[in-house]
């Protein structure tokens, strides 16, 4: 086991996830005929991001986390998704970007320091492990669960198992 | 770094972080005259568990994950907290419980067998680091952002600093 399985496969599943959560709700919408633009833009609370963010913002940790780790180059995606099947079309990117990893490029990683942007005018250093635990993946987890409970608020008929991405 | 430090710390964060989500969630009963029990009893969709059940469930898959990542004893708690107070000395003892595991516990983990219950009659077998990866860790921050979610929808004032526990 390396610092390669500790972090990409955990992004690639739930990402996966997320793709089938999308169709669930692009279902749901069809058979209730809700606009799909209203389920997207719907948030737990005003000052919270609607789905469609959460989206994007799940692909941005998983991304930018792993390039930090691996001191590649970060990616920057433009937050241009409008439709279910464009933001299906990110997460199928993301995981893309993510296969292009090699578990060479953890190797260590988990001890390197990792500098990342906390806010407009300040950034932290943390180690690669504990930059993965504190923020990536806290941060990771916290969208994507919100999606999720985005969805089920709406009455998606979506369980647990679906945010697992397991049958 | 070992496997102690990609499992141990990252639990501790969060639990220590929902006891402050918590804390709020108290202080605002309070300032806008609501009975605490229908928050705790609050949830994003009937189907779904209450505030209290959340928190409950993050703590299990925290202890318990851990237990099982090092074949110890796998903890059983009876979920009786009906207040802030009682779900945050839950929290507590669970911070305890954790930070009685030693790195060498942890050492040779995440490539030994784990097994554990997958509903009723059926148990899966991973390797500790898929475990970690695949079960305790996504179920862990299911439940803690579910909660955040729960509190943010219900007007508490907090945002994902709360959620990461960072100030």
């Amino acid at each position: 086991m390396s610092f390669y399985d500790a972090s990409v496969p955990a992004f690639l599943q739930i990402l996966g996830a997320l793709s089938g959560l999308l169709t669930k709700a692009e279902t749901h919408c069809a058979a209730k005929n809700i606009q799909p633009d209203v389920l997207l833009a719907s948030r737990l609370y005003p000052d919270m991001f609607p789905l469609s963010r959460q989206i994007q913002l799940a692909c941005d940790f998983a991304a930018k986390g792993c390039a930090r780790l691996t001191h590649s180059e970060v990616p920057s995606t433009p937050d241009t998704e409008k439709t279910f099947a464009e933001l299906r079309q990110r997460l199928a990117k993301t995981s893309d970007y993510l296969k292009t990893f090699k578990p060479a490029q953890f190797e260590g990683a988990e001890g390197r320091d990792v500098t990342f942007p906390a806010g407009p005018e300040r950034t932290i250093t943390l180690k690669g492990q504990e930059f993965l635990n504190r923020f990536a993946f806290p941060n990771f987890y916290f969208h994507a669960a919100i999606a999720h409970g985005i969805l089920r608020h709406n009455g998606v008929e979506i369980g647990k198992r679906d945010f697992l991405g397991v049958s």
